[in-house]
């Protein structure tokens, strides 16, 4: 390993910090944003916020509230991850929306680090691990091609256990396994994560004693990733849930506070909504700079477009990344309509990675002799920020001092306290998805009405 | 290869087909969308926007006109690829934006068809390819210790040939690679994409003698992949790339119909103009349903947004995919604000793929028995177009028989073309993206404060 894999000490970690501060007149320019005077509006209208989630929470919602102490759960996921962890070279996850976003997000961010600086023997020790969501017959017959069925563990994972693209997937996986070892073998092979009463996949599991773990019945697909959903597939890679959950007790407790500008979710999620509901912010943004974050975003995307997007209502959510998103979608933030509201997520990167050397650093490229790509990086979401205020673009800011399982957990739980806490303000239940029913019959019908390749 | 890989033989092809038929009223609810008498002030206008158009061609503009009509660059391209073929077993693409977006799309479309058919024995053939854009140290970091210095091309591609990220993560790969290899075998592993003259990349090549293709200095990043930008990786990874430029000729084959209604890319610009003008659409949806054209959504975002995002105008385009996105933002389009116009994308699909068997098909999951993925596939894109336009959300559709070199290169080409209307539309230059040059020199201004890590 040569000087451009030199590590450079971590900083001390400080905690993530928040930064509301751009979205006020006086910090844009002068006319657009609000007023600070108007935070005591907010301000005033959070007891009674509160007071409707707690007749939620009594109510049986608001179940992921339940989700930062969860020891039995954890040390039976982990049991039975070392359990299985020598017997199998890929985990295949199937599964769909909530079913998958989080997963991707939690192996995305988490499993690059730890994976570079893993030896080669000790990498082996870990399975490798596919998400397969969509049912295309090119990434399916791709990815059954590419896994060995004497090595893989599939995951199962449909809360309501009738997700038709999960059980078209299931039935298809079984078959390869059914053929590949033989209907006994195969059941070895499977892991079913759904309702703990009802539903296709866990009639299945009883019937063919499939092993199987519970979504909690209280908690709906898009809010489970911190549930067996997630904590599965990650324990299974070498991921640390417990710090996970550790993580979100954190944020839940943060988010217990009654006093507004002490809750930074609750804050956030007023902000959010007097961006929409005073600024005209119809399009909300985030962008993360690590890539390690790109699909926490996606993720994100699905939580408040499903949560909040009811009765009219519902900004819509846009993912980006930094810097790529500085040479796609910047030129429109900056310079189109001022019907967008921005959150940066900044990783502290300066001084790590490679440093930018050699003899090409003459004249136009002076600028990034001895700089690494961590400090690149930095000046870039940094700048991005202040170009957004100056171009009256109001942006919200969370300053992450490192990227682990505790930090993860916490932004996970932060944007679900977020996001359930708008729904709250704007009047809609967070937690239920009434339009999507429609589709779903019209495409069974058509199903019964197709010819039959067969 | 058991049943679960059954090929059933593809329909006979027909040509790609666009309907449009649910951005009118009557096709809606009566009330919303726009009557279908209006297309004839679309009509009206279109010669005005033509001679706008002839204008700024011979003003040099619309270079990527020029991209139907190329044997030439294409015979360069294919020798240097054939001659290089055998000696790398990767190819490593470092760019950002438009030197990145098209490439991803290129090879998300039509690498994994290909790649299922062909025997292990052919793969091999292949180089594998790594695409970096980000200058996030882990995935840079990540990508250099999978990747053999010895057995690698490193394209760098920047049209200005001084794009700050590119060039950070050339000057690192290039001590990668001279710490591998030596300097002098280093540049035997490069190939640079940059324009013919001008910038820092240009000088360098220029310099130590390191092979260089050009981009042609009338066409600009977004609008490049069809131009040595896009081409030189897709032909090092065994596409078609007569094929792609052969399907771009088709598509600019019909945009130069005076014709609107026979003109398919400007009566899509002319219909977005009105949806975004009469509608009040400010968002625009483009969602396909092949996982292979994920991709092609993002570089699509980048192309219309950098396009007409400027002096206040640009509608936001949003990134999606079917089946994934009806598990995420679809209740949002359908329930929430009426403030967005779709295109869905279909790819033909039935009775393709394993199809779902097996003894679990009782009950509930009776209706999957004997469908294939591409069944459900199929029946879920037609469905999601009808409950769109039952809940009166203007669509438009792209059907396509098959997803080869011929209609990817027709559909690059018909959004381009599809793009710069639209952008004469508006009256704004779609060729510019005057905005982001703000954030760049704060970005170096914050670069060069910085604390140095050495």
């Amino acid at each position: 390993m040569g000087r451009w894999l030199r590590q450079v000490p971590e900083p001390a970690p400080v905690p993530m910090k928040l930064d509301y501060s751009r979205v006020f007149t006086d910090r844009l320019d002068g006319q657009h944003g609000f007023p600070r005077a108007r935070l005591a509006e907010l301000v005033h209208r959070f007891p009674a916020i509160l007071g409707e989630v707690e007749s939620f929470r009594r109510a049986g919602e608001f179940g992921f509230y339940g989700l930062g102490r969860q020891e039995a759960t954890v040390t039976a996921i982990r049991r039975f991850a070392e359990g299985v962890g020598q017997a199998y070279d890929h985990v295949l996850v199937l599964g769909i929306g909530g079913s998958a976003l989080g997963t991707r997000a939690l192996i995305n961010a988490l499993r690059p680090a730890a994976w570079n600086e893993l030896t080669d023997e000790a990498r082996e020790f870990f399975p490798r691990i596919t998400v397969l969501e969509n049912v295309d017959p090119v990434s399916v017959a791709g990815a059954l091609r590419r896994i060995d069925p004497r090595r893989v563990l599939v995951n199962v994972i449909s809360k309501s256990g009738g997700t038709a693209e999960t059980l078209a997937q299931f039935l298809v996986v079984r078959q390869w396994l059914d053929q590949a070892l033989g209907p006994d073998a195969a059941n070895r092979h499977l892991v079913i994560t759904t309702d703990p009463e009802h539903g296709p996949l866990r009639e299945i599991a009883q019937r063919e004693g499939i092993a199987a773990l519970e979504v909690p019945t209280e908690i709906g697909g898009r809010f489970s990733v911190l549930t067996p959903v997630g904590l599965l597939p990650a324990a299974l890679v070498g991921i640390d849930i417990a710090g996970l959950v550790a993580g979100a007790e954190r944020a839940l407790e943060k988010g217990r506070r009654t006093e507004l500008l002490k809750n930074p979710a609750a804050l956030f999620g007023a902000l959010h909504w007097a961006a929409d509901t005073w600024l005209g912010a119809r399009i909300h943004v985030l962008m993360p700079y690590s890539d390690r974050l790109r699909e926490f975003a996606a993720w994100y995307c699905q939580l408040w477009a499903e949560s909040l997007g009811k009765g009219g209502h519902g900004t819509t959510p846009v993912a980006a990344l930094g810097p790529v998103d500085q040479h796609s979608q910047l030129q429109l933030w900056l310079d189109g309509p001022r019907d967008k509201a921005f959150t940066v997520i900044q990783l502290a990167r300066a001084g790590t990675g490679p440093a930018a050397e050699g003899a090409e650093l003459d004249k136009g490229l002076a600028y990034l002799a001895g700089r690494t790509l961590g400090d690149l990086l930095d000046a870039e979401q940094r700048a991005t920020v202040e170009t957004l205020a100056q171009r009256r673009c109001p942006v919200r800011v969370f300053r992450l001092a490192r990227l682990d399982e505790r930090a993860l957990g916490a932004l996970f739980m932060h944007f679900m306290l977020e996001t359930a806490l708008a729904g709250a303000m704007l009047g809609v239940d967070p937690f239920d998805q009434p339009a999507v029913e429609a589709g779903k019959i019209l495409a069974r019908k058509h199903l019964s009405e197709m010819g039959r390749a067969t």
